[in-house]
């Protein structure tokens, strides 16, 4: 399996080296939808299986830049889906209670149970992203974070959790156009803030804090990926051949059948 | 909007006087898929409304027989609304920890917030089902539920959330081909219990208790229906109606647009 967007364990990311326009052999929407579509029905059937062998779990973790469309692939890539085994946490401003513990206890009570695909929208890299950025805590406690959140995969991993992390990668400009577009939409205005627009001005800082966790925390064990974004359509495409990848690879099973089921009879 | 399938509040339910094979004017499935896809469709754009609104969450309530069908009203109802807006909770057997609460304590926990659909793949209803059956808890405790029930579904919503509980209704041949399904379907014995089996002993007990809480339990704000349920897809096309219904009675409406959102320069 050919890995293009693969983070390989060790390296070291420069994001100017990936182009956010790049669409590979795809041309036009079209075909990558229709591509799409072929691509849900396979996680729509892998999914079923996991569910019925109940012995992997899933755990997606997205991250992006405000607009970077996190919301849009959870939609579209998730779209049929059975909500009884999906299960989307979107992490937030920790409250009063959460910030009273670990950084990484509110993501551990969230992490998907045997049988179940897990979607976290953020998650605890923003722990090293705007914390770091904002100088939310002190450099000495965030750095530490990197070690911290790798042995916690580690963890997930070694427990049957198979770990995929997507850094959805838009340029300045696209935000900019996305922006835009929620203003003009009357229907995108409340996705609209001006705090999304203030931390642009920090564009450069964060591409930095993302370029570390990126290098930082992909292990073999829970890669991060770092994906194309500025067209969704290729993006959405990407991201769903990835995971249907991942799920086959596991080779799971319907657990077997009963040895006696011709036997039993129904009253 | 006729609604033959509700239990008006206050009337006394005879679950014999429901035709379980009912399909209204329909005569095979394709008619009803194609309705049922265009009343998904809707379903989709609701949740997007109510998910941007922020104002209304929806709690739907499924309880049936063993095969009655409520994990498969899951999957064909609610594919294609957005896993993020969407939280389905299955109740088991109690925890030692939920035990060591009232009934209520892990229902609670589980309601949907603002903005989201939650779905109870059983729910405390079976606290005055399996533990009346099979009496594991003295009639005293369960006959007290039906109150408490009452009172926590009024406090749900009148704070916001809307309630919808369906009550699958197969007939008990219904489930003996579904269960010889089940054992005939490599791809489906893992669904097969001995468990659910020996409860069919307990069918007219079962069609007591269920006929209580219906009763007893079906009210303005928090009213039950009784699904025909020995045909799937009339089943989920009545079930996604009432949805729709339910969702577009409750007028939402996108937050207004951001008075100066022409005047805003994205840097």
């Amino acid at each position: 399996m050919d890995q293009p967007f693969l983070v390989p364990a060790g390296s070291r990311v420069s994001l100017a080296d990936y182009d956010p326009d790049y669409t590979g052999s795809y041309v036009d929407k079209a075909a990558a939808k229709a591509e799409l579509k072929r691509s849900s029905e396979k996680l729509q059937d892998l999914q079923e299986v996991m569910w019925a062998e109940g012995k992997h779990s899933l755990l997606i973790v997205l991250q992006a830049m405000d607009a970077g469309g996190k919301d849009g692939t959870i939609k579209h890539v998730m779209r049929g889906v059975n909500p009884q085994g999906c299960q989307v946490t979107s992490f937030k401003v920790p409250t009063r209670e959460e910030l009273d513990h670990d950084f990484l206890w509110r993501i551990h009570k969230a992490v998907p149970r045997r049988g179940y695909i897990g979607i976290f929208n953020r998650s605890h890299y923003e722990d090293v992203l705007v914390v770091r950025v904002e100088n939310l805590a002190p450099e000495q406690v965030w750095q530490q974070r990197y070690e911290q959140i790798n042995h916690f995969e580690k963890l997930l991993a070694d427990t049957g959790t198979t770990i995929l992390k997507f850094y959805l990668h838009i340029s300045k400009e696209e935000q900019k156009d996305r922006f835009e577009a929620r203003l003009r939409d009357p229907h995108k205005n409340w996705k609209f803030s001006m705090e999304d627009v203030e931390k642009r001005e920090l564009w450069d800082s964060y591409m930095r804090a993302f370029e570390d966790a990126l290098s930082r925390c992909s292990a073999p064990w829970a890669p991060w990926y770092v994906i194309p974004a500025n067209h969704k359509w290729y993006r959405n495409l990407v991201i769903s051949q990835i995971i249907v990848d991942t799920l086959t690879s596991l080779d799971m099973r319907y657990p077997p059948p009963l040895p006696n089921a011709d036997q039993i009879a129904i009253p």
